[in-house]
C-alpha cells in the first residue's frame, strides 16, 4: 500500500525468536493466507466476527515498538493491504484495527470489517454484545461467508502470490 | 521512529475535510500535547485510564486506508512515537494499540498503556470490568499520576518541539 520503498531486513533480527509456551509461536491460528519471514495473515474463523483477519508476526516479541523501524513498517503496511482488500471486497460500514495482546502476548493486528447491525456495534468487538440482533447478524454473516473465497483470493493476491 | 525519510505533503489532500457534527473536528478531544497539520497528541484524561493517549487526525476520515500512502505513514509513526515514550516512563505491562471509530468515524488512535492489575486486564479497556481491583487500580493510577507531567514533556520532546 505504501508508495515509498521499503527496504528488505538485512538480519530478521526478531524472526528467530520463539516461544514454547506461546500459541501464535506453536501454531498457525487460523488458515493461512500469506506467509512471509516477518508476518503472516490468516482467517481464524473468529466467532461472531467471521470477515475478522488477522496479521501475526512471526517472531514472539510482544510490541510494535519491539520490531526494527523497517520490519514495523512492513508488518503495518499488511494490514493497510488487507484493510483495503476487505473494504473492496466486504463494504463494511467501518474498519477496526487492533494490536491488544493482553493474552497471547506475540504480536497480532485483528482487522476487522464491522456493520452497524453486527453483535457489538458501536461497541468494540470485546464489548458485551446488544440484545434483538440475531436478524440483522444472520445477514451480515450470510454476506460475508458469500464472499470469504473472494476474500482469500483477493488478499493473496494483493500480497503478489497469487 | 522510522528511520526512513518520511517525504512531506506537497498537497495536504484530507487535512481540509471537516464535519460540523464531528466532536473531533469540533473539539481539540482532550489536552494537546502536539499538534501537526495532519494530526495532533492529546491526553483526554480518560476514566479508568488516565495515561491513555491518543494521536487524531486533523481530517474527518474515517480509515487509514482513506489517507494517502504519505499521510498514514507519518500518522502510524506518531503512534509508534508515542507508544516508544509511553515504554520508556510508564513501564506498563503491555501497550494496546487500537483504531476503531465506531462511535466517531474520524480517525483516532488510542495508545493504552496496561497494567495487570488494571480494571480490564486482560481484557480490552471496552470489556466488562474485572471485579476486586480497587487496590491495584488504586496503585496505577497514582503511579500515572506521578508521571503524567514527565509523560507530557517527553512526548513533546519525541516529536521535536520542546
Amino acid at each position: 500500500m505504501s508508495d515509498m520503498p521499503i527496504p528488505a531486513a538485512a538480519v530478521p533480527s526478531s524472526a528467530v525468536l520463539t516461544d514454547p509456551a506461546c500459541p501464535l509461536c506453536q501454531t498457525p491460528g487460523g488458515r493461512v493466507l500469506v506467509q512471509t519471514a516477518e508476518f503472516r495473515v490468516v482467517w481464524p474463523d473468529e466467532p461472531g466476527h467471521p470477515g475478522l483477519l488477522r496479521v501475526i508476526g512471526q517472531a514472539h516479541v510482544a510490541e510494535m515498538t519491539d520490531l526494527r523501524p523497517d520490519e514495523r513498517l512492513r508488518m503495518i503496511d499488511a494490514v493497510w493491504t488487507v484493510e483495503a482488500v476487505m473494504r473492496r471486497v466486504l463494504g463494511p460500514d467501518k474498519i477496526n484495527l487492533a494490536s491488544l495482546g493482553n493474552w497471547v502476548p506475540h504480536l497480532h493486528w485483528h482487522v476487522v470489517p464491522r456493520w452497524k447491525g453486527d453483535l457489538q456495534f458501536p461497541g468494540s468487538i470485546w464489548s458485551v454484545q446488544q440484545a434483538g440482533r440475531e436478524a440483522s447478524v444472520a445477514a451480515i454473516h450470510n454476506l460475508i461467508r458469500g464472499r470469504l473465497e473472494q476474500l482469500f483470493d483477493e488478499v493473496v493476491r494483493a500480497f503478489g502470490r497469487a
